[in-house]
């Protein structure tokens, strides 16, 4: 199952080479490990915990959200149940652990793998907590921009942050240091979590393989819903209540929702967010005077992050 | 939802004083410190965080099994839902990590708090590994007795056995010390489980809590079923794959059934394998040449354990 999720092999066990996710985390850290002045095989175990912890929070957050598809293929708990799913996912959970512990065979002091481990436990709770607050909001109509910004920063933006902090940890083992890649590793996250908002609902189909407005169809109180919700005129905000007061989304929902956005001025609110975020990334960093490949390094991402369609 | 889960408060978060459960892994975790040449004081941090471990399985435990009420109380999903649920669970596994932590500030190493938490992840591996075996074993007729030992040493012994091994770390450093506490706790753990089978088929409705034959009516496969499905003659082991094999278990079903296993001498044979086991329990203690009351305590709590009714 653990395997499975990773894309290594199919249900049946064998192997295959299906979709293995973005892997954005594992090279922030082994990035800001170098950048640092560390060797980036020494990040390793840390770059593999974060990649497991990702992924544990996934199968997770399929059972709790009823997500049925994931990277083209049947979630964890459509082929297996509930009850086993979230076995494995507290196996990938315990095997993140046993990477972390790998740390001190890697030259790393009891200390810091220790410091390390502490990271990752309080990204990891910001995390469960983000996803809680998401969950706390399904089907509430008054979910303000303070609030939604409240739990992206904890349930996305926390473990995009810690990639960061960890890689700058085991690097220089400075703590005005981590603060800076931990600053950088925020601005990333909340860029991240706004690019997807806005492709669950205006992404192409033929690329991202769900249909438009997919998550107005799933209700989700994701960034272009509640800056609506907020800001639209009181007949849009009417209809958005409506829609998402039924039981059922349809096709012609679904269009009347995104007329409604566009008049409010969402994706234009959300494009100029996405904006500010980028230009934020390289801001903690500047202080530093890391190698100018790092700041080129960090440039190419951010534009691959605003840019990207899938 | 953590403080109600520990019987601090109703769901309404009001203070009451509601059964606590029976706080197992603490004080053998605190008592192998002790025995070994530490302070008990010491090892505060590493107890807490047995008991939170052993909360959280409880709490994806029941999601798992669908149990409806733990110690006279409503669980957790029946009240806030899985979802929830399961993410209150994965916040009581943070909590007991953060314990964990605070070793180094109780005056122990680095190293020896990473000695602990490896010890306690490797535990928390075996005991989901054991969990799912349950959830495998579930509906299943040729579960064997080989299987149903493997499945309790995972679920129920080894956080039991660990809570010994952990205590007994921080008092005296010393591998093989750690070793023998380990199998010392493995019996105990064994023991308890056993007891606990016995008492969800032949314990007392009104110290329970649970109607006579609780386990035959959810098809639990615990150590009396399993016992006859294997020992009982064909007759009795039809039965019991007719019992077994229909969607609902009736009150003349629960008869049939303890007749059975009265007739393949369940009983005789579970009281037999809780007396071999604690005979078992000091065994390994004995070479280690520790003060009277140590061992005068581990007897009490041995016999505690064999006879006890809830």
């Amino acid at each position: 199952m653990l395997r499975y999720t990773m894309g290594w092999c199919d249900a049946q066990g064998r192997e295959v080479s299906a979709p293995v996710g973005k892997l954005l985390r594992p090279p922030l850290c082994l990035f800001a490990c170098e950048a640092t002045g560390g060797r980036a095989a020494s990040a390793v175990p840390a770059a593999v915990a974060l990649e497991l912890i990702h992924n544990f929070s996934l199968i997770h957050d399929e059972i709790q959200d009823r997500d049925e598809v994931r990277r083209h293929r049947p979630t964890l708990w459509t082929i297996w149940g509930d009850a086993k799913a979230l076995a494995a996912g507290n196996v990938m959970r315990v095997v993140a652990d046993l990477s972390i512990w790998d740390l001190s065979k890697h030259g790393h002091s009891h200390a810091s793998a220790l410091e390390v481990a502490a990271l990752l436990t309080a990204a990891h709770m910001d995390m469960i907590e983000g996803q809680y607050m998401d969950i706390e909001f399904e089907g509430r109509l008054d979910v303000g921009l303070d609030d939604y910004f409240e739990m992206i920063s904890r349930k996305t933006a926390a473990l995009i942050r810690c990639s960061m902090s960890i890689g700058a940890a085991i690097g220089s083992g400075d703590a005005a240091i981590v603060d800076a890649f931990a600053n950088c590793g925020r601005s990333l996250g909340l860029l991240f979590q706004i690019r997807d908002d806005m492709l669950g609902v205006w992404g192409k189909e033929e690329i991202t393989g769900k249909p438009v407005g997919a998550d107005i169809r799933r209700k989700k109180n994701s960034l272009p819903v509640v800056y609506t919700m907020s800001e639209a005129g009181s007949g849009g905000r009417g209809l958005l209540h409506e829609v998402y007061g039924q039981p059922g989304v349809t096709d012609d929902d679904v269009m009347a929702v995104l007329d409604v956005m566009e008049a409010a001025g969402a994706r234009r609110y959300c494009e100029s967010l996405t904006t500010e975020y980028s230009g934020q990334v390289l801001e903690p960093l500047r202080p530093l005077d890391l190698a100018p490949s790092a700041y080129d390094g960090l440039e190419e991402l951010t534009r691959f992050l605003v840019a990207r369609e899938h």
